[in-house]
């Protein structure tokens, strides 16, 4: 790639693509290759405060719109991304290293959650409580608070998109959007998309850097509130500075699921679940499930089809049609996941498949790539069962029985997902009711809810009281504003609505 | 128009234009040339249960669908209207006659209508409640019921069926649908889109014919239910027949509606909304404003605005752009508003301004005009003050206050909506709150309400107890279907969770 | 029992007791003995319509108070009922023969459903829906409709009451209750609660009578809506008279639920749940078990232990503490049973227990007994498997699989309720999901929702779409009334709520 | 008082009253005299650790309890306080020094609230989206956290209980609340009854002490989210320790509320709310309306009579019942109001009416009183109408339209409450949709919301995202957990729940 080929990639500032100037800018790779394909700017905290103006300007007009109206430019922006679906597919292919085939299943997800966002008209509505004392009635709107500020991780670039913007400005809210700048690509489509469909200026803002682009929201009187996906660290890095600014968060942060076992297990469900769970995006997930968790009976039996049907897994290029699993991120997260194959190794579990530094094509010889990895034989208690890898690498523990496997889920510091593969409903519902985590699955690897449910965890893996998607995601993005109205009489007008110097004999019809 | 111009309106039957042969057929008529200008066929009662068939058949299949898959063909529905709106739009013009402009208003609310429908996958959300007792949950399931026939009335032909369908399927019911054989063309449109779009065949059936095809619902075992939106004398013998053959039933029926004017009434909101209420749709639909009802002091400058208004409305072609109203829908409906203004004039009314036998150029002398007819000096308990015109014909009253005209509204029969113009909140709150119909509007003159939220009146206007649109369409076409699960341990388990053979000792990192 | 002590059933007219003279009185039995206990007016129309006038009048005052105070009125009668719980069961023990176990089971329950029905502020509240277009808001507020007529059946004298009253006057209407003329006693309590609580005159009204007390109110202006716990003939010929009427109208009829075993079936929950579905209250229920369905491997076991279970159970007088099953509650109930076991031993199924005619002490031998009968070797269609019996009368067939029998209550013309006995949640699920009824249990066998949720059938169980209890106990009594609200600003204030003559400049304290 | 009647304030632990040794206590006065009357330990974190785990303790069971059974409680709770009520006031009255017919207010006030609570059962359902996929349903249910805990001001000690401690405990969370030492007399009431009425052990723990109490909860694992009402200062400090933490958190801060008068003010209207807004509880609550602003036409008036209504309001001891207005709650806090009022006077504002050091006799003069106070001509960015005086102190200022005030107010640090009076609807929808608030007031004075609608403020005024009753205060104690849940057949069962060995043929009785 020559250097004329570099991706610039630009800010989206009240409406118009910006190019940052006088700042440095840091490469962009293809995990693939690790070949430099662009730079991203580390933009100035005066641009980072433009766009705080542009979406506050933006505010004041958007807000009163009808909500119809609002609601109309998602169903524009679905349509338009419809139509871009492969395109945006590939740039999150690009720079997020996501293979293809997962990528095209991301545009998909954030389609129906636009669709599910189409539902704000009916979400939006407040209640009435009339009568609440003679003359006086009670009334909930859920209105818009202002500015939201949104900071996305690498690995969904696309998703959280999803999560934020749609509902943020749907219900009248404006949007400031930094991606993040390992995989800034599929918003440099969005930008434009949102051109397209005519979104007024300033509704939503994209601006590339680093923490001090956030770092000019939390004392900032034009912002309302802020939001992230990221790691538990971060989450609570902005908690708390958004504690001291008094703004409200909502922060997605790290996690470490469990898959369970149990020994009326279905193989074929279990076996196509994990190697989704725990190899789909290089495991890069929050909801990746990096821990399986089977009962004494089927441990020997679950070790040996997770290694073999782990062995079978493809590693290579994202966008190789051939190829099941594509690289890690950065040369920095290769090295982190090696890291801790090791401390696996020196805490005594036993390495059963190791996936580092796998065999490459000449052209994928500088990726980033590490392949299924899988350790046995681990105890809840080590830092690779308790600790988030984000890479391709399962921990199989033997749990004596169900409430045992409960305890060592509440024990965790992290509480996004769980899942357990049984067909037993009182498993099923003793799971569902105790494990003490955000979201739960049964029979199912990864478990994301649907687009029209709410999606997050608790405890570490969460900080704030709502999540992201369907109800939660309007109370995030609005408040209950409570109105007490009385209305008495006009001067002579009685409590009955009769002039008191009008006659007051009944006409009725029926006396006739 | 020759003779081989003559539309042969077809049914749509199991997903395909079948051609009724056998059967006697109507003459359809153009009201504003009175041209026959198609023919509808009285179907056989063996045509009408082969749609019951198709009906029945497709619903095993189509109830299980995903909700997200049905709506999608609500998503796709809303976008084959859209690039087709101008057609439907004139083909409501031809032969309901709706002034054009007034049509294409009516096939963007459809739109509207299926937008908003679109929120099914919110809307139709059961409810939980878990740990009712121990190891007992309860959940709550909103279930599609089977086959509903929808019965429609000539003078909305678009939106009863935004009403009706798309609620009923889209939850996962299918439909058998009469149009009214007086304006059956723009059915015809929406068979064809239905076919393009792919939607599984049996789930919406088209039948045209008289009663005798709900006739073939009310006994038959593959009916679940029955709606119709028409008069009040079909409402009650469909619920009638309806009761006796053990179906649900939604039947929106007549009206006559109060348009109330306070003393500090804002003119031009009055008199731009008394004109548009009374005279849209040439007066027939269910929220005209047909009474309007003004306090003493402000009566005789109302009478005077609103015969200077109603004189400028313009009378004519349906296509005309330089027209504001079109023609009544027959003959005999023009000669039943005649005989009405006869009545009025006989009990004692006056006559301020005669809209009977309109000029007419040479093209549309055949029409069936009625222009804007006013009534002053009406009392409350005469014929043209109770009964439903359905024309243009508007009756004028002097009331004494608001508790007034409350009274008069409560004494109704029907019950559907009604209209204050007031600036005064204490005026709105008591007419929302006492005004005895289903609907309220203060400053419009056509109270519809907007497409999220239900619409229907109370007492004579409307027989059931659920509305269409917004969460009150689901519940028509649903059951909340109620399970109560019990679940226990499997044997060798305790209520725990903990196999009863297994070490109770408990494995803590935290305790470590 | 002296004819002194016959006790003469009385009225409950505007809040007072009225001995009804001048008509035929029909005598009270206690089913136990046989022995005449009371006797119960034939009250006349002139009466009926009295109460109807003293509820229509009481509801003018009775709907305006708020919600807070007329749910204060249920805080109260709560407590009251508690206070009287023993009393209350004994009323039920004596003229319906309820066991006194299950006569305090129910007065419990009550108690629960009027706790449930506190949530009335929370269930009653509207929606709004604000900006549905530039200064226009929409507002949904649940309303009360005026006057509810209801009917109750003989066996549940306490919880039909409890269905109907608590909601219907919560919400703001005012009620007239007609109780069965076989078990008045308890709603003599009732209305002695009401007094002493200081329920407002009128609100609810008691009459006693045939066919003609409901005959009153089809036709009467002053009545918005009827409801019945009864026969599935009483229901359609209702709802026939309602729809004639214009009456919104919800009607509980009959059923004939299945009890489905598994192979997987827990012995023991089945067991249990099958003796107090199929005999509590000697049958007589709309949520009884009277068709016991069992998989083919588990068939035979079914067989020999719900006979060795049936045979256990005692029967007896309903005050007697060591019976389990006390009398039917009449002769010709008993006779009615009687009768259907001749049925199904001609229609050719085996009689493997007889129940008629069990040996009862001295003062048992004229009550009205039939003891715990099951008929083996049913097949579907015979009258014993497809007829309610309402009796202590068990069916049992064998079934192929769980879509024979889904395709069996799909075809029943019932649809109240069905149970499953399995511990697999793809039985489950699959069972909630297809089991054409309208409750559905999971290893229970009176699958009655909680209080909280709604309770009712489909099909020719359930005449009408609301169910009663939970949030359909609030839609069948109220309307969803919508109000569409435009406000415009005053004279000499713009849209941004200006003065227009006054200075523009913005007054800040953020930029000094 | 002699030595030996002073109070010795005791925690609550476990269910046990104990009292604190070994610490400091520091005094507890009578606002009303000076005099001292009890004393308040500043808790050791020692036993603020022990309350921790007792809470942490009780949760295990307490969560598996029906939510039947723990609402349960709180109808027992309301009805003890029923019982109490008398008592509960004087407390009030006694340590705060809030006028005993305003501490009655407030008694009844939370028996509303814990009234409004009893909806949990209704509140606390999920939802359920059946048929996601094949085989796949969804569900969300409302899960209690574990252990919270709240701490409480001193100017509504009953209040602030209602708000937490019913909702929290009533989903199923436990405990510790920390009372002001100011104010800690309610809840040593409140703990007797909580063992009347047999609330389990741990459920609710009561702790005295100063910050050092929260202090041990932000990084205790065993600690879910903390809930304050106090000054928007400790709030920020809590959101920041609780953010670090990671803990939710909702913590209700200061505020500074409009009273605004527009030209059609109902002058009697105005006067009654404007006392009750801005000299009940002294002027010591969040919804204070202490700024009145007053369009021009009317501006002299409002001022006229604001001071001659405000001269007659009456100063005195709280308990006697011919004062309006009681004492503040320190002379700490009378120093503070009385240097607020130099400011005002300072800064140019006109002092119209002085309410510094009014008489008192004997028994009161060391009591700490403010009298009302008036200031009048006020511009908006003075201290005095922008900052938090916590006294009877008005602020009275000029505005030039509706606009210009709504601009006022969304410039404001905090966002509590805003009234408006005026009987135009313009008016009052303009300022609902607009005033940038939690809470808006119309012709009230005091505009806290209705107890089944949430009450809280925005901006300065509440930190965190979920508001206190109704609807809200289930969100900030549960979490949305959410299950996706996939079933599949059993071994030898195919999709349509046939045996794949069973015979195929349908048995239908309709048929036959």
């Amino acid at each position: 790639m020559s250097n004329q080929d570099i991706i610039r990639v630009k800010n989206f500032i009240h409406g118009e693509w910006v190019e940052e100037t006088g700042v440095e800018y840091t490469p962009l790779y293809n995990p693939s290759t690790g070949a430099v394909i662009g730079e991203v700017p580390m933009t100035s905290e005066k641009t980072s405060l433009a766009a705080v103006d542009s979406a506050h300007g933006a505010y004041a007009s958007w807000r009163k719109l009808s909500v119809s109206k609002r609601v109309g430019f998602l169903f524009d922006m679905r349509q338009a991304m419809v139509n871009k679906e492969e395109q945006l597919a590939v740039s999150i292919a690009l720079d997020q290293a996501k293979h293809i085939s997962e990528a095209r299943g991301e545009v998909r997800r954030v389609i129906e959650i636009i669709e599910a966002a189409c539902s704000i008209p009916t979400l939006i509505q407040g209640e009435t409580l009339d009568g609440i004392a003679k003359n006086i009635n009670g009334r909930v709107v859920k209105q818009a608070l202002g500015v939201f500020g949104g900071v996305a991780p690498f690995n969904f670039p696309a998703l959280v998109f999803g999560w934020f913007i749609p509902y943020a400005i749907g219900v009248g809210n404006t949007f400031i959007y930094k991606p993040s700048t390992q995989s800034p690509l599929f918003m440099q489509e969005m930008g434009t998309i949102f051109q397209e469909i005519g979104l007024p200026k300033g509704v939503v803002n994209i601006v590339h850097g680093n923490r001090s682009i956030p770092g000019t929201w939390y004392e900032n009187d034009k912002i309302s509130g802020v939001c992230l996906v990221g790691s538990t660290n971060t989450a609570k890095k902005m908690a708390e500075a958004c504690g001291r600014g008094g703004k409200r968060s909502m922060l997605l942060g790290g996690a470490k699921n469990f898959l369970v076992a149990m020994e009326d297990v279905n193989w074929d469900v279990f076996i196509d679940n994990f190697i989704h769970s725990c190899y789909g995006s290089a495991g890069q997930r929050c909801l990746a499930g990096s821990v399986v968790a089977a009962v004494p009976e089927i441990y020997d039996e679950l070790v040996e089809r997770v290694i073999e049907a782990s062995k079978k897994v493809s590693v290579g290029d994202a966008m190789d049609p051939d190829v099941y699993m594509g690289p890690v991120i950065s040369a920095k997260a290769k090295e982190n996941i090696e890291n801790y194959i090791e401390i696996g190794i020196e805490q005594g579990s036993t390495l059963a498949l190791d996936g580092r530094n796998p065999e490459m094509p000449e052209k994928n010889k500088d990726g980033y790539f590490v392949g299924p990895t899988v350790f046995t034989d681990v105890t809840p208690c080590r830092r690779i069962a308790q600790e988030e890898i984000f890479g391709p690498v399962a921990a199989i523990m033997k749990i004596k029985d169900l409430d045992d496997v409960l305890q060592l889920i509440r024990q965790q510091k992290f509480g996004n997902g769980a899942c357990i593969f049984t067909q037993n409903q009182y498993y099923t519902e003793k799971f569902i009711a105790e494990a003490d985590v955000g979201m739960v699955g049964v029979n199912v690897g990864v478990c994301a809810p649907h687009p029209y449910l709410p999606f997050g965890g608790i405890k570490d893996s969460h900080l704030g009281t709502d999540k992201v998607q369907g109800k939660d995601g309007i109370d995030f993005f609005t408040q209950n504003k409570v109105a007490t109205i009385r209305y008495a009489p006009p001067a002579g007008v009685n409590e009955e609505g009769e002039r008191t110097d009008s006659d007051k004999s009944v006409r009725s019809c029926v006396a006739q």
